[in-house]
């Protein structure tokens, strides 16, 4: 696996040598220029603990976290608090990953339709996000072919260094299939490019299905599996999120040792914060349901309020999993008219399909969070808007 | 003054646009796409809060800060909550400005001797980082000159955009004077270049001072002054920086539009640490004295003990603020050789002068913020050292 010429991984000086060596026999050495206030009585009493700088984050939060994710079973095996790093987001997130692997004017592989701030922070990271295409097809598949071509043969020539699955993707709502994940992992394989996958929303499945899995822990290729508060705990303000890192052995010992320099660079785990991360994992598992529970219902309120429309002009896209669908609405009608049609008569907005890069025009994004009766509120204001517009 | 290539700073779309006219009549509009959870009654008990998404930072918290700021009196007019970014840590804002202000190959400058996570985060961000060098003449100047030829000549054309200004400068201790201060400001606006000023160690001056002051709030040239809670409240861990704005007033708004863009996709900061951030306000004066108290206690004590030596073969080097002074010991032992004894006899390692590339040999950094124990028997251990390797 080759990484970025961004992490200066020099040989340590004879001093920072010494010290490894006095680490390694069991040594703690005093530091002359220990400028950490903590371990000298002079912390706040606000904040009393020491601060330990750990480049992946408080240990005792990433023990708890890794006991979390094994009961949870989100992996054959036990989860190795040694392979996360907790960080404020999977933002965060993706741009630590894309300076691991990127360096300025190289690509990754990013999915459309797909999650529009890949691109941003790419861009704010000097890399090219080059779209990969998911196909619907009464359900969402990803063009492996084009994939392959796109690896081959990439466009103007860029170093393609990392491919970002989003399972599930937002707004498809569509899962890696088992068919398509090995066939990914090989092809990412025989490309020697890494795997960055966003599986915020993967608890919320929509509807039962069999064989799919996290990519979280896939040891065929280097993996870098993404979580977070934002939707297991429906807890977007808590700011954290992290890596998990796994593969073959070297690629995962290599990546870490350098993604230890990016973190240790930015540390950006707060001990405010670290102190509630048990508490706020003994509520995930009760959170989840409930949201879980909530876009469920909205799902099937969705279907009888669109069965029981007189006119029949809008339907929706399957979806698999996540807390958005697509609904798809006459192409006829221009996106941007029909949410600017819905502002004036219903104060209400919306992304219509082209903010994700959609194909074809006809497409609106809508949110299965609210309350019940707002949401069915919002499904009449798109009926209405619709049928407006077309009669 | 230009700014980098990486923001995407398009006209807005129609509905982007349409949505910009509602917020600006004061219509507010309902978001059928909302993915914010807590806005629909499902936020966790632990951080019950509606998440408010500001790129600046959640506003009470800005309010809070900018109150503060007014107060502690840290510029001539009252601190402006609108120009204030709260972030993770300076490190991150050093990364957020650098995405502003330099594309791939751009270069900033930044004082040598001095901070070395610059270079690091510089090179993460695809920046070079040049050095200007901080002469040392019984007390610490910047060459100018040199920073003219620099701006003028720029060695391999490179493209600079910002000055790093470390005020006062670590290790050295030395603040930005204020003869200094008007020749930099005029030459950064002849350049068309930024000035980022890491103010964080400015209250901890260790001498009395005329003149002085904080480059937060300047309004010559485009100014970006970093601080925190890191140094201010000795709480590294709590993981609360901040960058101020100021310059000329276009300059301001064109500089916040695109920082707008940049903080909207990391929004950083946590509610959970926001809610702590006004009673840590209320403690940041005592803990300041605090700390102040220490640093200078010790380097009292630390001329004590050097005067008290019988060799005299150590010296300190005049510091005016911060938490570290540099030691003087003779040039003819070697610095590594000197850590390395110091690590083998008394299992105390330390950072010599090339850690901070200083020009010459026979440089030692030492923290003041030990107990005064612990200080003591830190400044004896290098005593024996020295003592023992020059007899
Ligand atoms: C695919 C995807 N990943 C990540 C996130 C956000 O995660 P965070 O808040 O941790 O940056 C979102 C939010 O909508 C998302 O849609
Ligand atoms: C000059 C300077 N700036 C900033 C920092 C650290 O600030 P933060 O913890 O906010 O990244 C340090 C820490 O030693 C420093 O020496």
């Amino acid at each position: 696996m080759r990484f970025s010429s961004r992490v200066d991984i020099s040989a340590p000086n004879p001093i920072a040598a010494a010290e490894a060596a006095c680490k390694r026999c069991g040594v703690t050495l005093g530091k002359l220029n220990d400028s950490n206030p903590t371990r000298h009585g002079l912390a706040p009493a606000l904040v009393p603990e020491i601060y330990t700088a750990d480049p992946r984050g408080p240990r005792a939060a990433r023990e708890a976290l890794a006991a979390f994710l094994t009961r949870d079973g989100q992996q054959e095996h036990a989860v190795d608090p040694d392979r996360l790093y907790i960080l404020s987001s999977t933002s965060e997130a993706y741009s630590w990953l894309m300076k691991l692997l990127c360096d300025a004017g190289d690509a990754v592989l990013a999915p459309k339709p797909g999650y529009p701030l890949i691109e941003s922070i790419a861009r704010l990271e000097c890399v090219d996000a080059i779209e990969y295409q998911l196909q619907f097809d009464g359900s969402w598949m990803i063009d492996i072919a084009e994939l392959e071509s796109l690896l081959s043969d990439p466009v103007n020539g860029k170093r393609i260094r990392a491919l970002v699955l989003i399972n599930p993707n937002n707004p498809t709502g569509s899962y890696v299939k088992p068919a398509e994940r090995q066939r990914i992992i090989d092809l990412c394989r025989a490309h020697d490019i890494a795997i960055i996958a966003d599986e915020v929303f993967y608890d919320y499945s929509l509807e039962p299905f069999d064989g799919n899995a996290r990519l979280a822990g896939e040891t065929g290729v280097l993996t870098f599996a993404l979580d977070g508060f934002s939707k297991m705990l429906a807890a977007p303000h808590a700011k954290v999120g992290w890596i998990y890192v796994s593969g073959p052995d070297d690629d995962v010992v290599e990546a870490q040792r350098r993604l230890d320099v990016i973190a240790d660079d930015y540390l950006p785990m707060s001990d405010i914060i670290a102190r509630d991360i048990p508490a706020l994992l003994d509520a995930a598992s009760e959170q989840t349901a409930h949201v879980q529970q909530r876009v469920r219902g909205n799902l099937a309120l969705l279907h009888q309020l669109l069965d029981a429309d007189q006119y029949g002009l809008v339907s929706v896209l399957r979806a698999e999993g996540g807390w958005n669908v697509l609904l798809r609405v006459p192409s006829v009608i221009d996106e941007n008219e029909l949410v600017l049609t819905m502002i004036n008569r219903h104060q209400l907005t919306g992304q219509p399909g082209y903010f994700f890069d959609m194909t074809s025009n006809g497409y609106l994004a809508i949110s299965l969070l609210p309350e019940p009766d707002e949401f069915a509120s919002n499904v009449q204001a798109i009926l209405d808007t619709v049928n407006t517009l077309l009669s």
